[in-house]
């Protein structure tokens, strides 16, 4: 790899350092200044210098991720609208992900990261993931709830938030143990997640008295 | 609290403070000094005296609960012995973790460490979680596995990771927002869990190529 010595040069490869290294060895077992080594910068307030605080390091790689996310989410909100099919919203919530994951092919550690995201303490006070939902993701939850009419809203809330948690910790395992054919793999773990999730989301709930 | 001086007072002691700590922070953002100076212990190889390698430490918090959730199990067996119910199986499955967790009352910090145990890759290279199933734990796996003869094995193996998946992290995070009456919380939860996962499993597989 030529190293470019340009700003933007610099700041692309210490997102995609700090992206592999807080992925394998999490997000706050990670120096600003071991990240700077492993990107060769010699200049170990580099990270600092372009990023400020590891919590605007953290944002500007989820921002990273989120733009061709929402790419994804727009085609299948187009291809899916008007749908009242809860596979098909379904299909909506995983497959940007599960797509944008296969579009990295063998230099894929955005999973492990959003996982810690949406687990770490101190990181889901970022509000990156979980509360900061986009638009787009407000509109095709909306249309998958729309499925779900009889389901009350404290069990459709718990289970928005299993399916949540399903999605982004059974990517990070398959990341962790990525095949050759990775794209095969994520389009097959889609479809098991959209499968099982339809079951999930679709069970009768037991009444309960608190919620 | 009145500090012991004993050995096994120590060692107890620096369980204790360790499973708080890896639970907050993550196993690997503390380290043996900080574990020793948290629990007041004022030597700072006291850890590696008692414990040897964090390795090791971490054994000991996972033995530590194993013990406990292995009588809950046994209980739950004996009460469902010969049921064809999934949703018994489910309980067995969910409710020795959620209920040692309720007997812990605010005490509790387990749920967040087993969480890492399945997640980071260098903890699950210890075989705990996932691998070192009891006797008693394949015994249950055999019989909901037996209430559902039509699903693929390979379906019923990426599930039954769901559903593993799904209750150690959902836990995780009542865990970490836990209410006054947390029994009653990890009751519902419970509930909860076991209502969405026997839709999961009983869910139609798509037929897919692979696997």
């Amino acid at each position: 790899m030529t190293r470019s010595r340009t700003p933007e040069g610099t700041r692309g490869r210490i997102l995609e350092t700090a992206e592999r290294m807080f992925a394998e060895h999490g997000v706050f077992s990670v120096s600003n200044r071991q990240i700077s080594d492993e990107a060769g910068l010699g200049n170990n307030t580099a990270v600092s210098y372009h990023f400020g605080s590891k919590a605007e390091l953290v944002r500007a790689i989820y921002l990273r991720h989120s733009a061709p996310m929402e790419v994804l989410r727009e085609k299948a909100l187009d291809e899916h609208a008007g749908s009242t099919d809860l596979r098909d919203w379904l299909g909506c919530v995983v497959r940007p992900f599960t797509g944008h994951l296969a579009s990295l092919g063998r230099n894929s550690w955005y999973a492990r990261f959003a996982a810690q995201l949406t687990t770490e303490p101190k990181l889901r006070e970022l509000g990156l993931v979980d509360v900061g939902q986009t638009s787009l993701q407000r509109t095709i939850t909306a249309a998958l709830h729309r499925c779900l009419p009889d389901l009350a809203p404290a069990v459709r809330a718990e289970r928005d938030e299993m399916a949540r948690t399903l999605i982004v910790h059974m990517c990070a395992r398959r990341e962790a143990d990525l095949p050759e054919d990775s794209a095969e793999m994520w389009d097959a773990t889609a479809t098991g997640l959209v499968d099982a999730l339809a079951g999930l989301y679709l069970a009768p709930a037991t009444f309960k008295s608190i919620n």
